[in-house]
């Protein structure tokens, strides 16, 4: 007998029907012999409904009062959920955030747990029942009711499963798995049996909302066993752990694309301390974020450097470096749209030089000019022109041997990087 | 500079618009100098569709989920009509039921309220804030939320307005206030200036669901001054308190009807002691609401009794008095619906005998047969065939003087009742 969570998101209990789907393969893990704690988002169209109702009311609304809106949505999920149980005999129950012992920081909107007080969760398991509790949602000690932000259901389920030392937590959604790689792009993409926290974090972008960073990084510091499986069928998916068995290995896990990407070069800037400080630290503060940085060389006292944003935040970075110009005197900005970033992502990087390189080749066979690279432990990210996107993922899949079937040991290149 | 309780009901904020209305309403009473506290019910349909949604799901949903999922609808209406607030620049607060503070008992789906600990909302009072509180809900000392059934919102607001001491608690609705008699019957009803507490548990019945007897019973044994008046005008509406100032000249305040009235009857039944008890006590076993009861004379050690019942129970009182004829042999049951009674209500009438004499003689100059008559202190009720009704309301809105435009003195007949 384990203790399972089991998380299901929004477009799994998007209708009754899929409500029932839902409540009957919760009573199937129940019949297996196993605990059942069950966290919920709400349901379907919830969330979007109630926020275009506020904003009919108030272009601003304050995020206390959202917070208070928007819980709702995953309280009405809980109990309905927790109906259908019962209505196929089932003892149920189910709990708010707060009933369910999430106590938060006051960042309305997206407030971090403090702590899980999950003493009502075990005593309902000692009643053998099965636990829903809300996702996304919290309590402050002033009795404050919050939200956790984006990728919080997915780190309710994580929290709490560690709170209550599960087994396994299991992220119930649209898709099998994590994939080598998008599935609709390249079509001999595989799912993955198992992958690091480390790996999962880094090709968060595959799958889109497949499972939140925010979920991994607290799964990680845990060490929470997770599964990311489908709610449609019963397939494996993908188990997310510390040590995957076969790390040593493989070499790359997965490869990963953002198309969202635009690139602002700064020329000319002033070879002095605490430039890049400013620079960051502006945009930080406008809220823009940034992913790959590169400087390039120092010339007549004088350094250009490059950073890459997301294509929705790409004219607000602009804004930002306008003003900054006021006091630090550069000589030019220049941007760029329509780029991608490709990454390769794999635990096994690390022990294998030469596999940066080889991307490279593939990159070069397939006529693709490199605008930045960026590389990490277990990762290696080259910012391209959008040309045939399948085509050059599809070459990468294949050069590390992701086409193969089963994870498998990848014989890489073992003297270049 | 006065402390409003103001509730509104589901229709008054049925959607954005009307939400806009309520905060503009809201936001004069305030520029007006007054603190506000204000309760609301869910919005328009919402519950509802809730419990459409639950029955799709379980055709018994248990009544702990059932408040788990009701309670949300009147999440949703606070911070919605706070979000409202805050646009017109408004600095408000939307609370839950157990967040203000209302702790009941364990009776999910009709819970009573225990205590109230108005700490926070008093609190939020001090720091200026219109503070917004959720309806028909509580919590208990488990900290499991609960909903208190029928009536639920207006006793909220009563039971507020008693625990912070608010000078008046205000009851918005779709009517002008507490009538005469029914205005859709009777051309020349008028708007009651004002009535007791006694008065208006008798009339509760008069436009419908305006104000629900548990809300007045509440108010009255806690001397809370309510205000019964339309969210869609400024008219001036009905006071509801203990004593009237013209209380001692006016007689009859006003005539109440019930269409939904069926006579169920027990004939030859054996005169012995404890027959009532059993009959009654296995009908209120069974959840079947009796109004009025009437014994006939004994004959050859036989009663005769009858009693009413809604029109929608008819059917299940039969089948229980049908039950019973195992341990009790009573000779026969008749019943008969497409009934009314008519009631005649004043507080002034204890000291003004006649008063029911008069009653008995416009409707035998009516034509009318008189099935069942129930007396109180303040009340004469009637039981009769559902006739030309608007024509008897009228009639006896005339003979006691009700037509005239100012609540006084009625020089009723002095010497007979």
């Amino acid at each position: 007998m384990s203790l399972y969570v089991m998380k299901f998101g929004g477009s799994s209990v998007g209708d009754t029907e899929r409500m029932k789907r839902v409540a009957k393969r919760i009573a199937d893990k129940q019949d297996e012999g196993h605990r059942c704690v069950v966290v919920v988002s709400a349901m379907g169209d919830t969330t979007d409904d109630l926020i275009d109702t506020a904003k009919q009311l108030n272009g601003q609304p304050p995020a206390r009062e959202m917070d208070m809106l928007m819980t709702t949505g995953e309280q009405i999920s809980v109990a309905l959920l927790s109906i259908a149980l019962h209505g196929i005999g089932r003892n149920a129950v189910s709990y708010t955030g707060w009933q369910a012992g999430f106590r938060t920081d006051e960042t309305h909107g997206r407030a971090r747990i403090n702590e899980i007080d999950p003493r009502r969760v075990l005593a309902s398991l000692e009643r053998e029942q099965i636990v829903i509790v809300a996702g996304f949602q919290g309590m402050t000690v002033d009795g404050e009711i919050t939200t956790l932000g984006r990728g919080g259901s997915d780190t309710t389920a994580v929290a709490l499963a560690a709170a209550i030392q599960a087994d396994v937590c299991e992220i119930y959604t649209d898709v099998d798995g994590i994939y080598s790689t998008d599935p609709r792009i390249v079509k001999t993409a595989r799912k993955l049996k198992e992958i690091s926290y480390d790996e999962m974090l880094e090709l968060a972008n595959l799958g889109a909302a497949v499972l939140h960073p925010r979920a991994v990084e607290y799964a990680k510091r845990h060490q929470v066993k997770l599964v990311v499986r489908s709610s449609f069928n019963h397939n494996e998916g993908t188990v997310v752990k510390e040590e995957t068995s076969m790390e040593q290995g493989i070499v790359v896990s997965g490869i990963a694309f953002d198309k969202n990407v635009a690139r602002v070069s700064i020329l000319g800037v002033p070879d002095v301390p605490g430039v890049l400080a400013q620079v960051f630290g502006k945009l930080a503060e406008e809220g823009v974020n940034v992913d790959i940085i590169v400087q390039s060389g120092v010339q007549n006292e004088q350094a250009d450097f490059s950073f890459t944003v997301s294509l929705d935040e790409l004219d607000r970075a602009k804004e930002v470096i306008k003003e900054i110009h006021k006091t630090l005197p550069y000589r030019e900005v220049t941007s760029e749209d329509n780029l991608v970033k490709v990454s390769i992502v794999g635990a096994g990087m690390v022990s294998h030089p030469g596999v940066a390189a080889q991307m490279f080749d593939v990159l070069s066979q397939e006529g693709v000019s490199i605008k930045m690279v960026s590389t990490s432990e277990i990762k290696v990210s080259c910012v391209i022109e959008s040309g045939n996107l399948p085509s050059i993922i599809q070459a990468l899949h294949s050069a590390y041997n992701l086409d193969t079937t089963e994870q498998a040991f990848v014989g890489g290149p073992k003297d270049r990087r």
